[in-house]
């Protein structure tokens, strides 16, 4: 049985096609009026940026924070908020739900979409194909490119037991928008960071033992498109690393994350380290599975002038180290996808701690 | 202003994937018994694969004959078909019209799906955007790879006065169905010209100046596949065509195909050559404008022991070779993506009709 693969049903690429997010809503919704809840990285709060946003009196403009990462309570709370300003606004549910940032942004605003229009928390959607009725259209506007949350059928959140993603083809974007300009402004480290978890989905994806063709096709774009960005940058960078993410993201399709993005998973939930610096963490003491991969990071890292945080793991209590390694065991196709059936056996507790001891 | 590109919304990709799509045909109708039409090239007519087509006894089974390139006539009389059988069968519109075949099938297939719901001739929409009404949903089962048609926008016909698409987002498939398996039988020459469509629209959306980073990812891919599968064939040569055709349709969403297209079309129209060759004895004859594509199809034409026909163009009389420079001439987005907005006054009638010659 080959999944049947939904993909985001309207892309608009270019530099400066944010100016053409009004138009889009209005043609979707057929030149009628209607209310929109924007959901915006609370960073562009006082920026110029902002007042481009094309939010009108009757939206309601959710400036989110992501300095954690995004909570199953935190998803529960915004959603309220939207019921409750729903409640002042006649209509009903909102015609869309706009997610402007990163990669934790997105992942709200897909949850949000969801969460509008199926009862109960988003934590008890965590898991495969648990949403029951589709999400309110929605849209992501990225302005930081690498996760591939634009083109993905997940949205991960911590939940009050597990990190693990509302997966799902109702979790899929409907509309994405993607503008080169709008990652030009980011910092370079988060840039970077941002940018390496295209680079290790695609390593990750072509090294695992459930790669395609379809996988193989976008992941090894993917992986040229971050070399040319990370190792030979040129004026067109923003726009190739738009196109990574999202060939990064498609490469997932048929494919899996892996040993990387596993570890992540524990060292995030319990460290509260954010997903794009967690993977390079992890993804420099993995030269043992990736290793050509691994050894291309490091002259990443080198040419970029980044120095990874060292030392991580040197304070965590035996409790949180066995919390760690459950978290990251939870995440059987990944280690599945790495190592095949009899992961298991190979990938057992004791070294999962030897890894994690190394970061 | 972008365009707000349009994907087809759903895909399945696997050897033996065929077999799923009886399933896929429920799901998408929840489970609900309904009726289907099947446009298969009838050169499946009596084979081993028409009893893998899952059409039941109240479904209509359509033999096509893709001989000539697809005529408007042909696909009103196809239309007129369904209508008949619709009156014997209760329930209105198929749920369904399935394309099996190669790009002829499908373009076939799409513009079936579409005279079902819109009024008059499909000579009527052929053009950019006349379409007003939702096609009924449509699915395409490639079992040629190179032309593109399972992810365009169009449908190439020929009309009483041109050959031009009915380009239109509701022309798009709303489901394809990828099985490397099924491309295994064709006949080397049809695979090679079939395959060369897709090289030349790579070569022409990458030289062209409508190119932006999105057509370049997937033209650049697309190229790089068609190189492995016609310059170094593996075992996974069928997957990789697959995968080449849907990158190179892709790489069309933003940019466009050039003068080779734009003289194949007048080739086809007048002398009714097939697109897939058509292509390949223009561009033989186009090095002045894709030099080094056109040297890397002359090793590919080696290496697959291919002899291109001569002297085509030979006994053409004036009046045809006006008519040929005629349709050339009303592809004005390929001219222009070849040749930039002053390519009136490089590509002058005398200079098509020098090319011609060549031929």
């Amino acid at each position: 049985m080959f999944r049947n693969f939904k993909l985001v049903s309207n892309v608009i690429f270019g530099r400066g096609s944010f100016t053409q997010l009004e138009d889009i809503l209005l043609k979707k919704h057929n030149n009628m009026p209607r209310t929109h809840v924007y959901v915006v990285d609370n960073v562009f709060q006082h920026s110029e940026f902002s007042r481009r946003i094309p939010a009108k009196k009757k939206d309601l403009l959710l400036w989110v924070n992501v300095d954690d990462e995004p909570k199953t309570v935190y998803v529960d709370s915004l959603t309220q908020a939207v019921k409750d300003w729903m409640t002042k606004e006649p209509g009903g549910l909102p015609a869309s739900v706009i997610g402007i940032g990163g990669g934790s942004t997105m992942d709200l605003a897909k949850a949000i979409s969801l969460m509008l229009t199926n009862p109960g928390s988003a934590a008890d959607y965590q898991g495969w194909d648990l949403i029951q009725n589709p999400a309110v259209y929605h849209v992501a506007v990225p302005t930081l490119s690498g996760t591939g949350a634009e083109v993905s059928r997940t949205t991960v959140l911590t939940g009050p037991v597990k990190k693990l993603g509302i997966n799902s083809d109702y979790t899929l974007f409907d509309q994405i928008v993607l503008d080169p300009d709008l990652v030009a402004g980011a910092p370079a480290w988060q840039r970077f960071y941002t940018g390496m978890d295209c680079y290790v989905h695609c390593v990750e994806s072509l090294t695992g033992t459930y790669l395609n063709a379809f996988s193989q096709a976008y992941g090894e774009k993917a992986m040229d498109l971050c070399r040319e960005v990370f190792l030979n940058p040129g004026p067109d960078s923003d726009d190739k690393l738009m196109m990574a993410s999202y060939f990064g993201g498609m490469s997932i399709a048929y494919s899996q994350v892996g040993i990387c993005h596993a570890l992540c998973y524990g060292l995030s939930y319990v460290l509260g380290v954010h997903h794009g610096i967690g993977n390079c963490i992890v993804f420099n003491c993995l030269e043992e599975y990736y290793s050509q991969g691994v050894r291309e990071f490091h002259e990443m890292l080198r040419k970029n002038n980044v120095e990874l945080p060292r030392g991580l793991v040197a304070d965590v209590d035996s409790a949180q180290m066995e919390k760690m390694i459950d978290i990251a065991l939870t995440l059987a196709p990944l280690w599945e996808n790495a190592l095949g059936p009899d992961w298991q056996n190979i990938m057992t507790r004791d070294k999962i701690r030897s890894l994690y001891r190394l970061m």
